[in-house]
């Protein structure tokens, strides 16, 4: 474990904590950009301004050497990195705080545990790292139980197995991003899944919530990495078999996959890696029209060319990022390979470009252009802080659509969380638009809003813009997430998407699973 | 509905039956490759010499003008594909047809039948086209039910919408192959999913069997290419959204996709379709060692040149196939696209090839050996009849493995395989490997066995060889099918692959979807 600690209220370590002049800059460029106006500015909170219930429930003496009560740990188990879970977290409010966190080294600690939680009439929250922004670790698990446990899976962390032949390894679930590459670094494979998150979640939390990752096209979800899996529910373990495919029944992995520690707690899996790619281009295309881009998107996801990177920023959204001056939309494109030159397929992808008027520079090993959106990507998350203390709401979220319904969806998704800011804030906000990922029947828009809430009724005032974004995305017929999870924010949408036999159906596989429904409850499957 | 019957005991239209000069040339040209020797002939059954029980069930007035009691329907509902099918059939033994055979035109109807059946206590059996190798179709329900009621879907066999912009088409589950692509043809569009049943299995065969197809890599199996689904249960109907891809909670789709018609009936689906290909280059190369073949298979794999065609091909089986001399082994390669010349992608997977040594011709739009191939690939279920006809044993079965462990399964699968059919039948088989599928990492390897068992004793011989070859399957890590689905010959190592908490999860599943187990008892879920 890094003794940097991480922030028990925020994204990134401790140290990375903004000061008031730094947070000041970021709003008032953000401000510049959107004609938002910032306000005052909050601190983040301190630990020693919190104030913590005392803990209802005692960690058993087999288990204390591994279970902390202490208000930091505590703390930064309470939220995840949404919106209201910063505010909350402003406001010096951590009412839901766990009453223990334990830091399991051994699937045999992770059994005891549950055992224990079972017997204490406990909640079990697994937990990753934390960079949920859907409250998908927060312990609000209704009435039922005697208190909560959050199970940090963080001490699980290693690379167990390497496979050069079969370009497989077996990993525990608690490695974060960065540790998991560098242990794997040696054998010359990489796991190549890099979600925004990176830095602050773990691959058993990328399994558990579906998470998108460096692939804008063909591998685009974790799902697809997953060669076999682990996992410990209360009613024992399940292990599927190695297998590079199968057709033997529904697949299991699929059913524990995106279960969000509702069925299980994942402890470990065999992982499809690639070869370190030594052949890349990238380039940058623009284009006037983002209808025109959407149609560059389309073409070349179509293609059969498989870009690595074929990314959609609409105009405003360059503009945010530093990428542009808000007169184009930019395509992001790369190709990269460790077997081979990639020309042949980036110049067939810059003639789709050509062909539908979109401008370019020559493709290189790297584009200026897509390397600033790329900066600005990675830093988007600690940036947000700075928004937060000076009175902005920024938020994202993402969805997926097939092609023919794109362009009207669009326009309609934007245009209500535009007017819902409106209507809630009384002032205009900013909602721009990017596609992370492109499939040959559609893509996956994402969707980042800026506003000035009323001083006070920020949590009230967002829950308002969530609603009508999301209801709007189940009208239009998308879904509810395309890569961020159900968690607790998105389960009234969830509930709506899921076809009701399929509800059903999972509640029945929790029961077999999970029968206490002690499981992150109220995820996935609805509070009884 | 086309005029042609199809063969009510075997593969093919009735006018597909070979005479018996046809059966026996086919059994004297395997017997001069094999070693193995013919022996007789016996016709193939004739619907006159066939004896049914009485049905112990009456259709309901209402449902009377799409059910049928007749010889001719019962009979060619009684059986799949299989070696043992064959057998039962030509022994004229049909006592386990169903009662009714129904084919609705409706989804309303289908809801009607489900109605019937569960009030008469009658199991219901949905069939595609009948072409399952692994019981999946023959209604063997265990003892409680009435009677049993074969749910026929071709009738329901429409490209109800094409859209162009997403490529993508609802197709309803009853059409097949052939004539799914008849009519999605207009459009310029094609699933391209072409098992070796193409012309003999439906849609909703192929998602409830998760089917392997056309694409050698990528996109193996049609699993990849359903956009949505609809099915209706005996508890209601079950339809999934129409998304490109989504992170919400566990697929619904992956929970219907290889149900098998355990869990419901799948009526119709959105699947993702491809532009007809323009471009292509195919090859064929060859190699003097297995090994270093496997070892070309797995580079071309992993290298992300996505062949649509890149399968190993054994001496033997390539001599079987009429291909080669059975001196060396084939690689055929081919690759596709209605974007861009395919040349760079070929010219690299042909280094691939001779960098290990392979020889090959230069690579053109067609390649005469692997013509050669992939004519006998599509006859050689025909030609089977003539072989079982005259006394021979053919069957297949096939699994996956990762690279790493490919070498020695494949001696031991093959190796057992062999002793078991000399132990079982007192004489030397014939068996032979060729890859259908290739993954990053591993493969799915495919084997087909010749034998020459004991006159009256087929049967019992048989269960003796695929036990084995299933047993020693399972004891080295591989899946018990890798797309032939598993059918009631699965069930039993199926039952040992799934682990234990999925298995009580799926009963869990089909408890809530199916209360009564009347849909397709005893595959999947087991009887109770």
């Amino acid at each position: 474990m890094s003794k940097r600690r991480l922030k028990f209220w925020g994204w990134g370590y401790e140290d990375q904590t903004l000061s008031e002049i730094q947070a000041r800059q970021i709003a008032e460029r953000i401000s510049a950009l959107t004609g938002l106006s910032p306000e005052g500015y909050v601190p983040p909170p301190k630990l020693s301004e919190i104030e913590l219930s005392t803990p209802r429930l005692t960690p058993p003496c087999a288990l204390e050497s591994i279970c902390s009560t202490s208000a930091y740990d505590r703390a930064a188990h309470t939220y995840g990195k949404s919106y209201p879970d910063y505010i909350r977290a402003y406001e010096r409010d951590f009412s839901t705080a766990p009453d223990i966190v334990a830091f399991p080294e051994t699937e045999n600690q992770i059994i005891q545990l549950l055992d224990w939680a079972d017997g204490a009439g406990a909640a079990v929250i697994p937990f990753g790292c934390g960079s949920t922004v859907v409250g998908g670790i927060e312990p609000v698990v209704g009435g039922g139980f005697r208190g909560a446990l959050t199970i940090d899976m963080r001490r699980m962390a290693k690379v167990l197995e390497i496979d050069p032949t079969a370009r497989a390894a077996r990993i525990q679930a608690g490695a974060l991003g960065p540790d998991l590459e560098r242990q794997l670094k040696p054998s010359g494979l990489t796991l190549r899944h890099f979600p925004q998150s990176f830095e602050f979640s773990t691959l058993g939390g990328w399994i558990a919530t579906r998470s998108g990752g460096h692939f804008a096209t063909l591998y685009n979800h974790i799902d697809d990495l997953v060669e076999s899996l682990r996992m410990i529910a209360p009613a024992g373990t399940v292990e599927s078999r190695r297998l590079p495919g199968s057709g033997a029944g529904p697949s299991p992995d699929r059913l524990m996959i995106g279960s969000e520690g509702s069925l299980g707690i994942i402890t470990e899996a065999w992982m499809r890696l690639h070869q370190k790619p030594t052949f890349r281009a990238s380039s940058a295309a623009r284009f006037t029209s983002f209808e025109t881009a959407t149609k560059a998107v389309r073409a070349i996801a179509q293609a059969g060319l498989w870009p690595s990177n074929c990314r959609l920023v609409d105009a405003e959204e360059t503009k945010l990022a530093g990428a542009g001056d808000g007169s184009f939309h930019m395509v992001v494109l790369g190709f990269e390979s460790s077997d081979h030159p990639v020309d042949a397929w980036m110049d067939r992808a810059l003639e789709c470009v050509r062909d539908l008027g979109g401008e370019f520079d020559t493709a290189g090993e790297r584009d200026t252009t897509a390397d600033a959106w790329r900066k600005a990507f990675i830093t988007a998350p600690f940036k947000r802080e700075g928004l937060i203390s000076c009175g902005l709401m920024h938020d994202t979220f993402e969805t997926s659509i097939t092609w023919e319904r794109l362009a009207d969806f669009h326009v309609k998704v934007k245009t209500a969380t535009e007017e819902v800011i409106q209507r809630t804030t009384g002032k205009p906000g900013h909602v721009s638009c990017r596609f992370t990922h492109a499939y040959t029947d559609g893509c996956a828009p994402y969707f980042t809003l800026h506003a000035q809430p009323t001083p006070g009724q920020e949590v009230c005032q967002w829950t308002e813009i969530k609603t009508a974004a999301s209801d709007m995305l189940m009208r239009e017929g998308g879904t509810i997430t395309h890569h961020h999870a159900v968690g607790r924010d998105h389960m009234p949408w969830y509930s709506g998407q899921q076809p009701a036999l399929i509800g059903d159906a999972l509640a029945a596989v929790k029961d077999r699973l999970d029968p206490k429904g002690m499981l992150n409850p109220g995820v996935i499957v609805p509070l009884r």
